[in-house]
């Protein structure tokens, strides 16, 4: 395809959603990208630029020509020109806004004075409102009377504001068509009405959305009044996004990074996880050089201590993941910790008795000494009530401190599973077996 | 507020969303819910029994006389009764489908017949269907004649029909609004239209919905003809699962598990994980026996030994992560799969290497034999790349034989890093040291 024959190209991509087109672009290497925009030039639209991934983006954006990318994005709802230009570099950024329109540029640069992550910069400017007194008929007849281009792309709902512009309620489009013309429009509001502030985090509005089903909500600025609106899309990518980088952190890999990274910021993203988690290691076997001489004694606690360690590790992770999903889900609140926490550690118990027993036959009939079988068991129950009592107690701590549990749980947790695992099987077995 | 006061509870909890309503049954313990709910009574409503918890609502719809249920679930839309009717067990589920009005429940026994997890079970039936060859001001008065009750709670598409009943396209209501009424409504369908197939999963529904954007979606039969409609706040549910589901998954948790259940099913739902992590880690101990008299030479060796498996299980676990997520958001296909191995491999080897040179350095010094430090280096090396080949090629083999990488990913990279690990260091150790 890429025989420089840019009708070609057209003809094949014209057909493609946007999106499938950006993924197509994000699958190739990054010389085949830049040859192929340079080639496709001006028919990129501002829909296939914005369905791509940030770091495939930049770089072709800084080899298009700056009225090209203006004339693609003038197509596109404020958000999505926002979420385009919010993280280009100073300069980039002041070349693309000059070759805006002077409204669309008034428009994002009202955005971009928001926080990042803010419901100021999630909104769009495109929305339909109207005043409070007025009726079905007058509604329709307004909408009918609009201009096509200053209606946004895709909206449900006619949000009522007061004469001070504040929202009140909002109507849904089917209620509107379904009700005669005379009803006013306070009567068929809405019950699920709910503004969201400018400044509101982005993840607690996608939370919003999801929890109260919301379609679309009118963002009100610091003095109440109508700033913009978010659909229910945008939430949705905001979700997406959230738990891809929950379940990133988790694993201790660098939120931002994605498979089109290159190899160098892959490993730097990586590098860091990795020399927390050095360090940790280092700490616990410290632990385990102060038994040194009981080792050299006894191989076999040697052999045996990584199994102890390692259920740890893994009970640990499990009531961890299952803490952090709750506080992020917001099902972990002050009222029910200690409950959640006694249950927690209550499994951890059981579980770590139970599989005490299992290791303490399998240890007793592998070294034939049915002590190091009692050791282990007993150091297997105390490790796993430390597990499920880290595993829940240190994202919660976290979550007080304003610390993302989802970020820092990880090394804080192992370390404990790893001291109090080495500890209480090497001190148990130094103590009654030698 | 449990003093059986019935008048004051439902003053409290009248002015609430079901949202919360259901949240906040949720935190109370198990016999404060079924006070809870049998003074109430008759007051609850369809759309807090759908808002709650799976293992909460069940005992309570156990509680419920059928009646008041059936009375409560009948404003509902058909998706969200057979949502709360598909987990009952079998006596329960027909007596209140029983209860239901024989139209609804024609409606929920053909969505019960479709297979779980499929579109036929998200669908619902309330849709607004014209034919193909209206105009806009038919499709007005249409909507205007329905009975309320008829229509949709919600509804953003009208969707036009062949004379088949075959969907092909859709209009929104906002061009229904601003359109002329003389308009014919083949002229202003929405370019995203996308079926759905009555059997297709429901996670790759919430994936439509995601990539293309979509607010709603007709469902069409084995025969191509319109069975029912998915509408974003659906798709949305189903992608937070599926999130939930990976994320738990991964660490080994059963995706079933809420802070809801009792302290046995969790006990159960870790044990199988954990079970599963001990016969592995046994597995990596038989080969740490196998060097045992190396050990038993030099203890340093045991000391160390837990860093180098730590470094590579959380190397494999990061790798590992990345890879699941890919596959699962499909950015890693067969055709890129070569190339994003060699990513992965390329970067377990840097950071194999400055790890390891980092911790020789360490273990030089704090043993004072420097080859001591050559060999943990190159174990480090040799157990990142293993560590990096491992978390990318076995959820992409799982993926394969159809096994949802998630799940089984995590004990098969731990299996290969420790045994790598221990290997490497070991074997090096006896060869190189003794």
């Amino acid at each position: 395809v890429e025989a420089q024959d840019a009708d070609q190209l057209n003809e094949l991509l014209e057909p493609l959603h946007a999106a499938d087109v950006a993924d197509l672009i994000e699958q190739i290497s990054q010389p085949e990208r830049v040859a192929l925009v340079e080639l496709w030039g001006e028919g990129i639209g501002g829909e296939v630029l914005s369905e791509l991934n940030e770091s495939v983006r930049e770089p072709l954006l800084e080899v298009l020509p700056p009225e090209v990318v203006a004339e693609a994005i003038r197509d596109l709802d404020s958000d999505d020109v926002v979420e385009l230009v919010e993280d280009l570099e100073e300069e980039q950024q002041s070349r693309l806004l000059e070759a805006l329109e002077i409204k669309d540029r008034i428009g994002v640069e009202g955005a971009l004075s928001y926080p990042e992550y803010s419901a100021g910069r999630l909104m769009q400017r495109e929305l339909v409102a109207v005043p409070e007194d007025w009726s079905v008929g007058q509604a329709i007849d307004f909408i009918r009377g609009e201009d096509e281009d200053d209606l946004p792309d895709q909206f449900y709902h006619v949000i009522l504001v007061s004469p001070a512009m504040k929202p009140v309620g909002y109507v849904t489009l089917g209620r509107l068509l379904s009700s005669r013309r005379q009803v006013p429009l306070t009567e068929i509001t809405e019950p699920s009405f709910r503004t969201v502030d400018v400044t509101e985090e982005s993840s607690n509005v996608a939370y919003l959305f999801n929890h109260y089903h919301l379609i679309s909500a009118p963002v009100v600025d610091e003095n109440g009044r109508l700033a913009g609106m978010i659909t229910i899309d945008d939430a949705m990518t905001v979700l997406d996004e959230e738990h891809e980088e929950d379940i990133l952190r988790l694993a201790g890999v660098d939120e931002d990074s994605s498979l089109a990274d290159t190899v160098w910021q892959t490993t730097r993203g990586r590098a860091v996880w990795l020399m927390v988690n050095l360090v940790t290691a280092i700490f616990a076997s410290m632990v385990i050089n102060l038994y040194a001489e009981t080792i050299d004694q006894m191989v076999a606690l040697a052999v045996l201590m990584p199994i102890v360690a390692s259920m740890g590790g893994n009970a640990g992770t499990q009531t961890m993941t299952v803490a952090v999903r709750a506080i992020a889900t917001r099902e972990l609140t002050r009222r029910n910790a200690i409950r959640v926490s006694w249950r927690e550690i209550t499994v951890g118990a059981i579980n770590g008795l139970g599989f005490g027993v299992v290791m303490a036959l399998v240890a007793a009939l592998w070294f034939g000494v049915p002590m190091l079988g009692a050791v282990i068991a007993l150091a297997m129950a105390l490790t796993l009530v430390a597990a499920a009592l880290g595993g829940i107690v240190i994202p919660i701590a976290l979550e007080r401190f304003n610390i993302d549990p989802a970020l820092a749980s990880g090394p804080f947790v192992t370390t404990v599973t790893d001291v109090v695992g080495f500890f209480a099987f090497l001190g148990l077995a130094s103590l009654i077996l030698l």
